[in-house]
């Protein structure tokens, strides 16, 4: 089973533009703010990776939009672990209304250490975010 | 030889994030006002789109980061005319600050009518838009 | 008795800037997050206003910041009717970490009606947001 | 004479709302931009105050609007030196279209130093921001 967890958000009005529907690069807050989710709604944080001196810097991000959302939608960001190596990792998502999907994309994060330089994950992260072992 | 620009941003303190880099979404941002100078450099306006009851939403977007942007980089986004068929077209966006690639995506928008049904590329789109032909 | 209510904001990384604090312009997204709270929590709507073909453009907003916010931080937005006029309203903020206030600001509306000139606000906006009556 | 510079913003669609007008919060943004051009247009920086360990963080911004920014709109964002004090500063605002005034704001900047605490501003921001004297 992949690591998954739901984020809600409340569209507002500067997430919007003129066509009446929200912004195609403001996506990828919401998706940002459900990555972040699905690190506390596992039990650890990303301020944590980053006092170590970690980072997961994203180094491709993709959205599809299929229906727009709009000003006042309360949408569900499902945001799931996609793929764990040893130092990159995928996010998956699917923004939902009323269950009824309206985007998807993903975003792909390279994991940086101390220095700035390529490192593996912490294991605390692999631990948080790998599949849970059948039982 | 393909339609394309050159559109300029100066990287605002609003563009960063705490890790002192510009943050994902808003190359999205960038990609917008260069295909929007994109328009204005051939001649026409986004505008007079609108204007006619047509509009491109984006139905995908990606980008790939390589090497960050910071705050007061004078950025350099090269945009292109990356496919432009009956109702639809692609734009390719290149990164670059003194010559040197930091990122690239690619944006697929649809064209919709005055009642917002699927609908061809105006005819002055194309024009504006479409290869010159070889002298 | 003010009408008030409280929203809540998860700082994500996308709110804040290279000083490694949420960027002064995005508390004005927060104040807007809080003022459609409130139009929800008394059981209306922003919505409704715009569907009856009423708004209320800002026409003057201001913040002031005496400590920082950060990524992470769960913000409450405490936001009440400041004054309630025939054709404008105000409406004051303050922004609370932990009880700790962080910054105040306010916000002045017009009322524009169906052709955006000037309007009185809606009778149901006014006894949604006007003071209770004492007992 | 005030010290006084124009910065001319050319405005998005991510900039716009479902109103079909420019967001209130990102005129904040405008005002950055343009404070951060008066810098350069003086000969200086304020990555240059960054380096030196020095800061101006936002104590208090205003705003007051009269008449709506569009997309497409070519701004001119006027910036001046308000007030220069030992270890603290105003810039002061007029957003216009085709020399029309849109809007007009105002922000208060403290200086920090190196530990985050209050500092006189670095002789050199002083020598670039305060008035000419007259010949």
């Amino acid at each position: 089973m992949a690591i998954s967890t739901d984020a809600i958000v409340r569209v507002i009005y500067g997430d919007t533009d003129q066509m009446g529907v929200v912004y195609y690069a403001n996506y990828f807050r919401y998706f940002e703010f459900a990555r972040s989710e699905l690190f506390r709604a596992r039990g650890g944080s990303y301020v944590r990776m980053e006092q170590e001196g970690f980072g997961l810097p994203v180094v491709e991000a993709s959205a599809s939009y299929k229906s727009p959302a709009r000003y006042e939608d309360l949408l569900t960001i499902r945001v799931s672990v996609g793929e764990l190596r040893r130092a990159s990792m995928r996010f998956d998502y699917r923004v939902l209304r009323d269950g009824a999907p309206l985007a998807q994309g993903h975003t792909i994060h390279a994991c940086v250490g101390p220095k700035g330089k390529p490192a593996g994950l912490p294991d605390w992260v692999v631990r948080l975010l790998a599949d849970e072992p059948a039982a």
